[in-house]
């Protein structure tokens, strides 16, 4: 697989992990999640190392996985620390992997590259979704059937929402101006729409000519984390007045196949928590009925032939996706040792 | 996929089509099928080379199709008209197959192969299926898991007729004299069983001694549509009095899958509108329950193998099938530049 | 496919068959069940090598199958005796494998290899369950989609039932002790659990201090065919009283999809019919809900790649299905001339 392994990655609402284990496939990996009897988070490899049983299917005790099939039990390092077989020998290699895993504003995080480069200062920093001013929706989850890069370039690329998303889309935001700024792991892909005719739902903050400046700004945390901030005031007074903050984060799980994690937050002032949840439905009901039937109809028409090798016809507007599908060609490289040490 | 591509083949019949446009793939090719404004078929790549999404999923609007991603704009010589993203500026590159298509017999025809070949002369004369004197049923349509050259197999070797299709088959059908006659492009293979036992259907035909001439002439328009003449007469008559036609016409969908094509055509002075159409309900109902389990089943056991590396044992009857194959091979190698130029 | 093919393998219970032709994939190879008119079993290839159709789909009299397409017609040895079309020239080459068949213990019996190897004295000995002063329910069918090996490693390192079968497998049948004797193409893995706590079915035997001697005696007929004896007794007596016995017989379909067919048979004297029935109705269950899921488990992890190339963690437990994979390769080599031959 195409993929960062040093690097931090969804691996699930905090909502969705329990005492009882589940199995999820990240970066193509099987993995099992579960909390331990303290709450906090645990991530497995879900793959026993004898016959190969899904961990998950065995008995989960809040501090260790015992495999359902015959028995080996594998504590929080991934070491097996019984062997209730035959006369209990443990086997030294008998070993699964542990991963590091943090919570942070509502996601479980996941590290499964090398456990010494693990640094939870490099987690995507959500906090502003989950700032006292915002009242937020998440937990939004759906299983894309296409790889995950081609839902960045459908993030990084919001020129789309003028033909795919009709309901709410206007012809100037396929127009914006385009700033692409690069931080430390960050790429901010920022599109203005200076002077536009308001979008309908934000016609409160125009003036009686219904013109605004449009803002949809993009913030890609490396690899595949986003925050769209999408806001609007009248002409020329800069991006003030906040903006509603949608959350897009995937995770590939197997080539062909992505996680999406998705949410919302919103002024607490200014929508209720009904107006918010209802964003958040019409949030999922978009993207089951245009996002990902359009990126599933790609993903058939390509195959499993890569983006590049299709020869692509490149418009000015993929000029996000491309630095973003760039950067991380390069950070993979890297991390195979097949490129020269980047900056950090 | 093995296919001739310089060579008209059935896209659809003409009720299929209409101003919303569809999807449908050919020769292991995406194409969109519509109606121009003016009611024209068309035929366009249904992949836009921008970001590979599926073009009937956009806009039609009767002389050009929107992309429903970023907009993108292909009018009907496959050029693209408009960008509407960023400052406009169209790739040049930005462009998608424009198939000739031709409306003929109740058939949309279209030629995948050098625009530069295709000649409306060549296609396939099903004329004789429209004549005033005749009262015909079209539309059936069926798609079958097997290869196209199966089905030809099938339909080139009536014998099978004898056992698949009890209903209606009788042994001397497996033992008719077979005459294989090449034309322009037209294989002829047909079947004369002289003086036999009348089949039920036919009885009217016969006398009191109940013996006729039957007769199953197919003719072959190569690569891979058929017109199919069943008739009998009192022996030693000739072929005389008319027969039912039947057309039969396969596409490749893909290596593994085909489009069939299946119509029927009757003496109007005999056939009632209703007669025909109960015939056409049958064929169809022979078709589904007893042609396309069998192919199904022999693709299943062949596998991906080629016909002639699984070394079939080939009887006489097979002959015509064969010779279709061959001759099938020739234009293909000739095509692809490796043969020598057979005479046309 | 890693298979034995001088080997008797279930085909399929005698039950199944019928002068109804039935079509089954076993060791990869399509074939052909059926009856004769005088009721014995036959087992055809099921491919005609003409146009290679499913031969179960045409017309079996009795004593030849005649092919649904063109109406070839195989006789019990194989070869074509009958060519329905054109003159009726039947080919030399056209013929299909002819199996040796063998009805013994409800089972029918099926020899793939080299037709001179096969022996009915090499078929498992099956008797034992049928014996007179036993009673029996037979004809357990479930399919597997994992290799077949998967399921013989499952039945042969029975520690499995400590954790995989809670509602009747207990700690102790994790570390009895086990002997593992080879006989003249059988291998014996015998487990005792000496001393230990009575599970609560065998509690009837136990005396007050509830300890028995537990057995779990496996027997497998190489390659695939099992019978299990599960008996108890008082410590120190030995294995006596007689023991339950249950057959496991495993045929290869595909490399990914296993046939099992299971059965049971108890002491006559001491469970009525009602009982073998309940008991054979929770065999099924138990494969159902608990060996099948952790098996299709195991290999959707393993795909395609080897177990041994997977590098399993092997523990003491592992000594008997490992010797049944070693002495199954070697056997296999053997046979394909690359191993040096094995004393029989």
């Amino acid at each position: 697989m195409h993929v960062l392994k040093n690097a931090w990655y969804v691996a699930a609402w905090c909502s969705e992990l329990s005492e009882q284990p589940r199995s999820r496939t990240l970066l193509g990996q099987p993995v099992l999640l579960a909390r331990k009897s303290d709450g906090s988070a645990v991530a497995l490899g879900n793959r026993c190392p004898h016959r190969f049983a899904p961990l998950h299917m065995g008995t989960w005790n809040g501090n260790s996985i015992q495999c359902g099939y015959h028995g080996l039990r594998f504590g929080l390092d991934g070491t097996c620390v019984e062997n209730p077989t035959g006369k209990g020998a443990i086997p030294r290699q008998a070993r699964i992997p542990a991963y590091r895993v943090a919570e942070k504003d509502g996601f479980v995080w996941i590290w499964m590259g090398e456990a010494e480069a693990a640094d939870e200062a490099l987690i995507p920093d959500f906090s502003a979704m989950n700032a006292p001013s915002q009242r937020h929706a998440r937990g939004g989850y759906l299983n894309i059937k296409a790889n995950y890069q081609l839902m960045i370039d459908n993030l990084i690329d919001l020129s789309h929402v003028a033909f795919l998303h009709p309901t709410f889309g206007t012809k100037s935001m396929a127009q914006g101006k385009i700033d692409i700024i690069e931080g430390r792991r960050i790429l901010y892909v920022n599109r203005l729409m200076a002077g536009c005719e308001a979008p309908s739902y934000l016609l409160a903050v125009a003036g009686p000519d219904r013109k605004v400046d449009h803002w949809l700004d993009m913030t890609l945390f490396m690899p595949s984390s986003m925050i769209l901030a999408s806001g609007a005031a009248r002409p020329g007074q800069g991006r003030v007045g906040g903006a509603p903050l949608s959350g897009h984060v995937v995770t590939p799980e197997t080539d062909g196949t992505t996680h999406y994690f998705f949410s919302i937050s919103l002024d607490a002032t200014q929508y209720s928590e009904e107006a918010v949840n209802q964003f958040h439905a019409q949030q999922k009901q978009v993207f089951l009925t245009e996002d990902i039937p359009m990126l599933e109809g790609c993903q058939a028409l390509m195959g499993t032939t890569d983006l590049w090798a299709l020869q692509p016809v490149l418009l000015a507007t993929d000029a996000g996706p491309v630095r973003a599908r760039k950067w991380l060609d390069q950070l993979i490289r890297e991390e195979s040792g097949q490129g020269q040490r980047a900056s950090a």
